[in-house]
């Protein structure tokens, strides 16, 4: 399980800042949507230069626009870009192209989609799918919800996102996630070194019970 | 009916000279998804800056962190601003509360949106509802397409976008939108001026033939 950094609601130099504190402990580094529309795609360029080992996800939500949006984010620098699951197939076969091309990832955001776009989306097996509970949800609505949705299909490659703690991240292991997404829990944290610190000793803890 | 005038793929100096060209025909100025994910709000807040007296659209097509993004918007001067009718119903919310707090407007892109999401969103009388034929359904799907969906309910604001041109906006004086979005059919015209005033021309003409 690698964890993503994601980088929301904040200035590139703080995001850099960040990053530099905790990048010790964390696999993937997610340019955040607030990022990209905030800065454009200077986000993307300014982070892949100050962390060029890692891997950059640009979360741009594309739900239009593909080829031009992911040459976008792949000439800037970022190594996996995110399309919305609630997309016309088009849009999401076109992302599938581009990073072809490019020899990079697409990561498909389940955001909202219903279980048919989800049975059509699993036909792509390359992708990345991302379970996510959005900040909305998060934040503005009170009832309860999980991120998680089973495919019928054989499992594919799994992200989960969206307020993931601590104490959350236990019950995600038992769906072997293999990118765990995780941002205030960190980036808002006291001391986001040890925060980060603790994901990753909790996730070689758990790793390490999954495989016993 | 209005003009509304969409600057996509190109970069803000561009799109503030081909607007200065076009500014008499048109009536509303929409900075484009590409710009607000290439440059950033910068986007918004020049392009609002050159045209003061003009109705500014933010297509920021949010799906999620709507407070953040909505007040990012209206903070950059845009009047009205978009969000996918795709998204869950607590982040379309949201963004028609900042929208009220701030006086301004939301269009809801309809793009994608199911028969059941479109009924529940139609509850939310003071939006713009925004039927949409995509960039990548235009330019990546042979098959034949219409943006324009019937509301069962009572009938709301309505703009059209997708590929409008001097032939299909006839087509579309029937169903009474209040705002036309027109890009490439002016922006990548031989002669912006003259390409602008000619759907002025014709949608003055249709608005007298309605009227009739």
């Amino acid at each position: 399980m690698k964890i993503q950094l994601a980088l929301d609601r904040m200035a590139i130099k703080e995001a850099i800042s960040i990053t530099k504190l905790v990048q010790d402990s964390v696999d993937w580094i997610e340019v955040g949507t607030s990022l990209i529309k905030e800065f454009g795609k200077n986000s993307i360029s300014e982070i892949k230069r100050s962390f060029p080992n890692k891997m950059v996800v640009a979360d741009i939500k594309t739900i239009d626009n593909a080829i031009y949006e992911f040459e976008m984010c792949f000439n800037a620098g970022a190594d996996v870009a995110t399309v919305m699951g609630v997309s016309p197939i088009v849009t999401i076969q076109a992302c599938l192209q581009v990073a072809e091309k490019w020899n990079k990832k697409v990561m498909i955001d389940l955001l909202n989609t219903s279980d048919d776009q989800l049975a059509t989306l699993s036909q792509f097996k390359s992708a990345i799918f991302c379970h996510h509970v959005s900040k909305d949800q998060q934040e503005l609505d009170s009832s309860e919800k999980s991120g998680v949705r089973v495919f019928t299909d054989a499992t594919p490659t799994i992200a989960v996102a969206g307020g993931i703690t601590l104490q959350s991240i236990r019950d995600l292991a038992s769906i072997r996630p293999s990118v765990i997404i995780i941002g205030s829990a960190i980036t808002k944290a006291n001391n986001p070194t040890q925060a980060a610190y603790e994901f990753k000793k909790t996730i070689i803890e758990l790793e390490g019970q999954v495989n016993e």
